[in-house]
């Protein structure tokens, strides 16, 4: 069975305040001197063969329901 | 300047309700076939040097801050 990774990060020009939050948590913590973006990571298995409109569909997926464009970006890859 | 990528997936025997949701959606919307599992993605921008300690430092505060170790498998790469 083939598994797909999409990837879904926000903008880079799109505040990120949980990002912001766990930048914060981790100074406190005491793990200084990082800045972290948070995102999310779907792991996609589809039936049977991975054909190139199985993988088209997947992105168009992605496009309309993973993702929300306005703020985010997505990376639609096939895990090795 | 480094950028570490930290994923935090559900691990395989938990019930992933937002994945299942997700499934389901996409279901509804004509794709079919596919099983989703959702999970975290964090990009952590390192000042400086990427050194070993760092590198190790950020897998403590994947351990201890990202990921609830109980539910959910992470995951620490350097991206390239």
């Amino acid at each position: 069975m083939a598994k797909v990774i999409v990837d879904v990060m926000p903008k880079p020009e799109i505040l990120d305040p949980q990002g912001k939050a766990v930048t914060s948590a981790l100074k406190r913590l005491g793990f200084d001197g990082f800045s972290v973006r948070q995102g999310k990571r779907f792991e996609i298995d589809v039936d049977g063969e991975l054909t190139p409109e199985r993988l088209d569909q997947i992105g168009r997926a992605a496009d309309t329901l993973l993702a929300n464009t306005v703020i985010e970006n997505f990376d639609v890859r096939v895990e090795q």
